[in-house]
């Protein structure tokens, strides 16, 4: 059975004991409204730790003052029964004034900052400061927790590869496990924010994974020229759907690719109504 | 007997073997060039602690590029001599590549960043970047040796704050043991850099350590007005002495004061001859 724990001190409590007793911990942090792209990273690692603590916070420090911090859905009663029927052993969900005290204000607290070569394109280069925001909570959760492993959806790609490079240049002790995206049957890549859209919004998301596909299927087909790619995957997109990028970034190097030769990142996050959405595929 | 490790996955293989031993672990972080200074940070983590850790290593991400990286003293020969004699357990001496692997730009890897508020006065005015390189190198090291306590000089006031203030902010479960200045007869605070100065400059650098004392006495006669203060210290300065600053800042804000009230730090730094000197003291 999940317990909820929403406190700090209460969860190092659990962990030490669970150290002591030789157990390995895995941590899934999420900001909850959990769907089932967070069930199979509960689900990973439940399979791979003997105990799994997931983490549900809205983190206010990754958000812009224009982003939707205050409407990002809160349901913690069904993401504890969704952590519970995938066997995660604890939810920690503390409120904003036990993570930061009573400001989090960002000028006045120790960032963790992401080498500014990953973090000024896809998603950082809209979103001013969301990458220093994730990086500092998940050092947070990872200084409460220390977890042995640590599991992250692919679909945030920019945000994976961050956390990997920190985990690497900090020296934190910690396995990141990549998960695949989850796909409705439509191929629309499952998100928290989906639920900000209505049934005709939701026809014109799927053409974001239609786009990806397209690239992929025209990408093993022998094509290599990242415009031909992109022109190919941009006819696909709904006209409603407003693109914000859509990008082939070298895995190696995170660099923008013209012509594909290694692993490669193809990004894409466009506007449906008023919904941010974003979506990835790797080509290789 | 001190034993001296090179390599990151040593240490991390010796700690986990200690900590399962059930060994509580004190880190005492250093650049090397170890004296007096250092003896007492070793000598109170061998108290307190099972097992002592002393890092020795040249950090070249906390040097601004005008300054004296490539000439600090490297003495790690003489240093472990010490560490054995305060009883440390390990000297951790690893190469700069070892840390940061074969580029150790700030501008490719993920940076440990103090608020702007802590940063912006005292030494990180003109040293540009440099508390970014010591929050960084300090969460490396604290992710890698994992100690329980953690011992740093009150001789680097701001860099003690600091720290404080990154283990409060990004959760570290680890506590960090301010220890005392420790000074010559003369009442110089002994330094590493102390061995640049001539016998004539050692004379004159021995005006800091009176200035601040002067303060401190003026101060416990009734003197609460920090300009006054700061006349009564300026004037014990060697006219040799480059003042670069003498700041009073309350300690419950970090925030520079007029009038004092509560717990002060008086921090003076100047230049003796090419040698960048830093002294300070509490009032309280």
């Amino acid at each position: 059975m999940t317990t909820v724990i929403h406190t700090i001190n209460e969860l190092i409590k659990v962990i030490k004991d669970w150290k002591k007793a030789g157990h390995s911990v895995g941590l899934v942090p999420t900001m909850g409204a959990l769907h089932t792209g967070h069930a199979s990273l509960i689900q990973k690692s439940a399979e791979t730790c003997d105990k799994t603590v997931v983490s549900v916070f809205v983190n206010p420090t990754q958000f812009g003052i224009n982003e939707d911090f205050s409407k990002y859905p809160r349901t913690l009663e069904k993401d504890v029964e969704l952590a519970n029927t995938y066997n995660a052993d604890i939810v920690f969900a503390p409120s904003a004034e036990e993570m930061y005290g009573n400001n989090y204000n960002k000028d006045f607290m120790t960032l963790v900052c992401p080498p500014y070569d990953l973090v000024n394109k896809l998603c950082g280069k809209t979103r001013t400061g969301h990458f220093d925001g994730v990086a500092t909570v998940v050092t947070k959760l990872f200084n409460i927790a220390q977890p042995n492993y640590a599991f992250f959806g692919q679909k945030d790609a920019q945000q994976l590869y961050i956390i990997e490079k920190m985990v690497k240049d900090l020296n934190f002790d910690i396995k990141i496990i990549p998960c695949p995206i989850v796909r409705e049957e439509s191929g629309l890549a499952i998100s928290s924010r989906n639920q900000y859209l209505s049934e005709e919004e939701k026809l014109q998301a799927v053409s974001l994974s239609k786009a990806l596909f397209t690239i992929k299927k025209y990408f093993d087909k022998g094509i290599k020229d990242s415009k031909a790619l992109f022109d190919t995957g941009i006819s696909m997109l709904d006209s409603h759907a407003e693109l914000e990028y859509l990008d082939f970034i070298d895995y190696d190097n995170f660099e923008k690719t013209d012509i594909i030769k290694g692993k490669t990142l193809v990004a894409i996050c466009a506007k449906v109504g008023t919904t941010r959405l974003i979506d990835n595929i790797v080509l290789e």
